[in-house]
Order: structure tokens, then C-alpha cells, then sequence
């Protein structure tokens, strides 16, 4: 049986009815629902001439031996956030199932290359906060000394819930030994942003994953009484942050590529009578380049002091979080682009702001590229996430093309 | 003993080592700590040829009987908020204790006019939430109806914790009574703002006080993705509502004594990772001019649309409370001008943000002006709330002058 898209989009509805409840998707990781997930999807690959088994972090592994050792991974992540989408994450293990499927049908059972299907564990982080779970430990970025004492909204520790899924948290780093012969590593996504929709596109190629600057910063002022003081001796520090607000803008829009977001304000006292003595922000700036974020982050920093000094404030920055850009391969950017092109007509190159799996795989030196299919209305982790049927089946399309291109870039 | 000005700062210290705690005041009114205040208050009056009662509202009246019947008020209230400061009303209140005083002996018990102080009852509403309770019974302004049902943080009712002072609520409006044969009301109450400080004046005359417009302004966006949402396409809420954080102060600049104030905003989903698709502030607005207050009103209303468009955002405005401005008697702004230039060889007028009981009296027909004297740093309702006692005891002075003038006035 050749390549069967409708198929693919008939397993994603399969697996929405069973892991769905009307509030989304609840295929958590570390959850019975999840491990429902898996073992549903490990009941589609009997028919096929796979072995499988699970590495030291709970990552799942399908492989189908080749020719040749060299590896080609495909994959993405079976787990959601509470109340997701049905196709974060499962569009490209379904997809990776179905091009694994079409390769083994037509190589006989054994294609030039070794391919696997990997579906990350905990790619969301949802109930311990620690996202990218499986594929950093997998690329050896794991951090699991800061990890281990998290714990979820009941207190469960993710050690014990790691435990009960046969996971010990002491040798996930062994999954590092899965990086074997790998020469490449797919993976198809929902884009969970606009970009292609407002272009009308139904496919395009992910340049890398942009690099994180997060930082909480506040502005401290002088409270004082609404009626009794007069604007002109006022340290408002609300004004400060306002300013602030506004500037990140103009400092993204110099890049094309480039988002500043500030996604949190808290006002102190925070009552209608009173001047606000303290401001309390996050600021959130992506980029691709790590260049272009370090200016911006330099910029943005010149320009609260200089606001702060203006309203007789004073700003005091700390860092949440940051990580730097990690760009896709080259070449395989050249690939996908073909694939996306000879499939649907018209491709686009993208950054993707949001983090995957691909992004810790490309950092432990396997060359990588990302596909994503447009998501309407850029909505995700939502269950009102969605994509047209016909974009998903151009996706299935233009995926089994670039693993067959790659694989023979493989070979060659 | 001629007017002793020394006194009043003696009697003030008196009270804030009877009624404050290492936190600062404590005469929250219905406590026990306001009825020792008032009960050490009615112990000084001993030693005067006057009598006492309390109204149907629980304010406290100390009548010293004169040749006419005419009658001069003087006073303010002796209730504090929590952790107050120690000049919030029970200066006005001895040193009207001060100036009956002095008038009674000048005149050997029997001056021209007939004297009153007033201590009002709960000036500061800090336990239920209803300020100016028993000036505004006076007026006959009271909102009882509205009012009964409130409580305490300790789910006391209002009505329940007035029995226990012997304060029917049903019977409150009956403090109208005392409005006799009123001619003129004065009252002494520290600035709470810097604007005397900031002249090195000590003290200044009260044109009124400012209306207020208080308002809850809602800005709608789209929450979104900080990542994968490009800067082109968002609708960002915060950024309509810092627009408008700025935009109301250039609109208040326009007038001398107007001043504008976004107290306090809100962002949902209010994370560091999402675009803030909902922002709740609020807006206080207050002049001395109705006219003034409603322009601003307007423009702000105006300024809000606009940048909501400009952010594609929605706003929606709601009322929270407002009050008219209420100037004070242009006679009595006069004389006390006088009494403070004779006695600090400056004046100055300012209209008041805070509202004060003057203004209830105001709104009952009564001819009213108040004095201030300077806040340090214009804290109140703090521990730290002073002021220097050069300057209490110049206020002692001038006020004294101030009531001497208007008795002299009442007989003319």
C-alpha cells in the first residue's frame, strides 16, 4: 500500500477519541491517558517488520533496520498539555508512522538506511514544569540535579511518577546512547503561530528555533495618594513600565524575525487611590540570531534606565531564563524546502519561536530540520487548535518526500 | 491662659502614646481604642463651662453657649485608619479643643457667638468602608439604605457595630438636628500631599475639595503565543492600556490643580510567554472645576478608544464612584487667608485631592474653609505621617485667628 495521507488523518481522529475528553486533549506525560496513548500507537506498528523498545528517560523508539547502520530518526512527541490540541506533537508521530510505513513497504522491510521513529517523552513539561524532557536527556542537556525535586499540583515528586512508568531518574542519562549512527532528524509540527496562514500557505521550512532572553524587571517609584499629589512631583512607577511597554516594540520591529513580549504587570499597592510605587514586568525577547537578541536585550535594558531616570524611578533586571538560537542544518534546510515546494507549489522559511525536541537534538550535533504545516488561526495548546484536512495531507506528503530525499542524501 | 499653642502639641503627643501601637495609630472608630480616644478627649473638656452630647450619628458635640445663638462649629474627627499617623484629625480636633479654650476664658464663658466642636464619627470609613459616616448624617447625604448591610473583615455588621456605641442606625439622619443655627464651620487637618512642603510654606488656605471621577477600564485583546505570534499581527492589551497610562497625564497637565492616576492594572492570562489579551486598570480623575473634571473625563474616554483601535482591542469603560467638586465659602477663603498671612507672613491656596467632613458640612448649606498644614514629605495614613512643631504650633495661631475673624463676622 503506498502512502495513504487520509490514513494518517483518520489515526489523528483515532487517537482524539481515545485520549480527548471535551475540555481537549489530555495526553499528559507521565499520565495513564498518556500511557494509553502509547500503547494504542504501539498496537499500529504489529503490522510492521519494527523492533521497539523504550531508552532510559522514556523516550520510545521504533526502528527498522537497514542496509546500512547509518540512522535517519523521524519523530515528534505523543504527550499534550492539560486541555490541548489534537495535533501538538501527535501530527508528527503519525506522520512518522506513516512515511516508516510506506519506506518499509517499499524497501521490502529493509530500506538503505536504518529508520527510526522516536516519540519524545515529556516534550511539554506540563505537570513539572521541565519541558524538552526525554530529547535533552537524549542530547545530554538534561538538568536533572535542578529537576528531581519538582513536583506537580498534588505534590507528586517527578522522580516517583518517572518510577512508576519503570523510569529511574538517575540513568536518564543513558539515553544518550540512542544517538547511535544518527545522520539525520525530521520532524513535522503544527506551526502554533499565523505565518503561514496569513500567507495563504499550507506548508513551510523551519530555519531553527529562536533563541530566549526572559527577564523579570522592576521598576520601584514612590507610592503615594491620588487626590494629594500633584503630576508634577509624581515617581510613578506604572509610567516607567508603560514607556517600556511601548519601546520594546520599535526595538523588535528593526528585525524581521524578531518578538519582544511583555506578558506580566503587577502594580503596587495596585489600589485606585494610590500612585503606584512599585511595577513588577516580564519581559520575553525571541530571536534567531544570537546577535540580534543580545541587542535587543542591550537596547531594551538602555531604555528602562533611560525611562526610569525620566519618572525618578529606579529598574532592577533579573533573568528568568534564556537559551540561545539554535539554527537547523543547512542542507537539510535545502531539502525540506524542495520537499515543501514540489508538494504544494510554494514554500516559506520560518524561525520557529516556540521550542521542540528538534532543537535538543540539534544540540547534541545531528543535523535537523523541522516541517510545519499551518495551524489555523495560530491557535495551539487549545482544543480549538486545528489545521484543514487537506494542509494535513499535503503535510504527510511533503514529509515522505523529504525523508526520502534525506535518506538518499544519506547514502550518497 | 491666653491661647497656648505648646498645649496642643502636649495633648497630641497625650493621645498618640494613649492610641498608637509600634505600628502607628490605632483609632480605628467603633473600637475600643476610638471610644478611650474620645472618653481621654471628654476628660480635658472638665475643666470648661460647656455640655456635651453625642448625636443620633455618634458625633460628638461640645457647645459652649454665647450671647447669640448664632453659632460657630470647629472641628474635624479623632478616628484614625489602621497603623495611622497621629496628626490625621485629631490635630483639627485639639486645636479647636484649643481655641474654645481660649475664647471661653477671653470671654469669661460667654463669647458673642455660641461655640461648638465637633468630633465627627468615622471620618475615615477604614472598618466598613463608609467614609465621612457621620458628617455626611449631618448633611442629611447619607446613603444608610446602601450602607447597612456592610461588614467587617470579620463579618461584623456596620448597623451591629454602631449599637454598640448606642448609635441606632435607623436613627442617624436625626444628626441634621445639630445643624441649628449654624453660620460657619472651620476645620484645621494636615495637607497629606507635598505642595506646602514643597513652597516652605507652613500653611495654606482650602478652596474645596476636588470632584472625583473613578472608573474600571477594560482593554479586550487576543491573548497569543509570545513566541510564534509575529509583532505585525497581535493585539496586545497592555499596549492600548500603557497608551492610555500615558496619555492621562498630559491631559491633567492641561490645568493647574488636576490630577489623573492609573492606580492599578491587571494582565491576563498575565505570563511571561503569552501576549496579554486582557487588561483591567482603573482611572482616578480629580479637579476643583466640574467642567475641567468632565473635559478630562471626555478626553481620556476618547484617548482610550483611539489607542484600542490603533492596537486592534476593544475598551470598556464602568463607572466605580464619583463625587462633584465642592468648593468652600469665598468669604471665609478670605479670612482664613488673612489668619494665616498674619501669622506665617506667606499663604497659599490649594484645593484638596482627599475629601474631608468640611465638604459634607459644605454640602449642607453651612459656609466652610479649612486650613492645612504642612505634611513632611506628604505621607499620611502612615506611621511615619509628621509634621514640624514650629509649624503645628503656627497652625495653632492662625487657626485661633481664623475663628476669632469669622465670630466677629457671624455678629457683624
Amino acid at each position: 500500500m503506498p502512502l495513504d495521507p487520509r490514513r494518517t488523518v483518520s489515526d489523528l481522529n483515532q487517537l482524539r477519541a481515545l485520549t480527548a475528553d471535551h475540555h481537549g486533549a489530555q495526553r499528559i506525560a507521565w499520565s495513564k491517558t498518556w500511557l494509553e496513548a502509547r500503547a494504542w500507537f504501539q498496537s499500529k506498528l504489529a503490522e510492521l517488520p519494527v523492533e521497539h523498545h523504550l531508552d532510559a528517560a522514556g523516550n520510545s523508539w521504533t526502528t527498522l533496520r537497514g542496509e546500512s547502520d547509518r540512522t535517519l530518526i523521524l519523530g515528534s512527541h505523543l504527550d499534550s498539555v492539560p486541555n490541548g490540541g489534537w495535533l501538538d506533537g501527535s501530527l508528527g508521530v503519525l506522520t512518522s508512522f506513516e512515511v516508516l510505513r510506506s519506506l518499509a513497504e517499499d524497501y521490502h522491510g529493509k530500506p538503505p538506511v536504518t529508520l527510526r521513529l522516536v516519540d519524545w517523552a515529556d516534550e511539554e513539561g506540563a505537570r513539572f514544569g521541565r519541558s524538552l524532557f526525554g530529547s535533552s536527556a537524549f542530547a545530554g542537556t538534561h538538568s536533572i540535579q535542578a529537576d528531581r525535586g519538582r513536583t506537580d499540583r498534588d505534590g507528586i515528586r517527578l522522580e516517583d511518577a518517572l518510577r512508576q512508568c519503570h523510569v529511574d531518574i538517575d540513568r536518564i542519562g543513558e539515553a544518550s546512547d540512542e544517538r547511535g549512527n544518527a545522520g539525520a532528524y525530521l520532524e513535522l509540527h503544527i506551526e502554533q503561530g499565523p505565518v503561514l496562514e496569513r500567507l495563504s500557505l499550507p506548508l513551510g521550512v523551519v530555519l531553527g528555533t529562536k533563541g530566549v532572553e526572559r527577564h523579570a524587571i522592576i521598576f520601584h517609584g514612590q507610592e503615594a495618594h491620588s487626590g494629594s499629589t500633584p503630576m508634577a512631583v509624581r515617581r510613578d512607577a506604572l509610567a516607567a513600565a508603560a514607556k517600556l511597554a511601548l519601546e520594546i516594540r520599535p526595538i523588535a520591529r528593526k528585525h524581521p524575525d524578531a518578538v519582544a513580549t511583555m506578558g506580566s504587570v503587577k502594580t503596587f499597592p495596585g489600589i485606585v487611590t494610590a500612585v503606584v510605587g512599585r511595577c513588577e514586568t516580564t519581559l520575553d525577547m525571541r530571536d534567531l540570531d544570537a546577535g540580534v537578541l543580545a541587542s535587543m536585550l542591550a537596547e531594551a535594558q538602555e531604555a528602562s534606565r533611560r525611562f526610569a531616570a525620566e519618572e525618578g524611578c529606579t529598574v532592577e533586571w533579573s533573568r528568568i531564563w534564556s537559551i540561545e538560537p539554535i539554527p537547523f542544518d543547512p542542507a537539510l534546510i535545502e531539502l525540506c524546502d524542495q520537499a515543501v515546494r514540489e508538494t504544494a507549489g510554494a514554500s516559506h522559511r520560518l524561525p520557529s519561536g516556540p521550542l521542540h525536541d528538534a532543537a535538543e537534538v540539534a544540540r547534541a550535533g545531528i543535523p535537523v530540520v523541522m516541517m510545519f504545516t499551518q495551524s489555523l488561526a495560530g491557535l495551539s495548546h487549545n482544543p480549538a487548535e486545528n489545521t484543514k484536512t487537506e494542509h494535513l495531507e499535503l503535510a504527510v506528503q511533503a514529509f515522505d518526500r523529504l525523508a526520502r530525499k534525506t535518506m538518499q542524501r544519506l547514502i550518497s
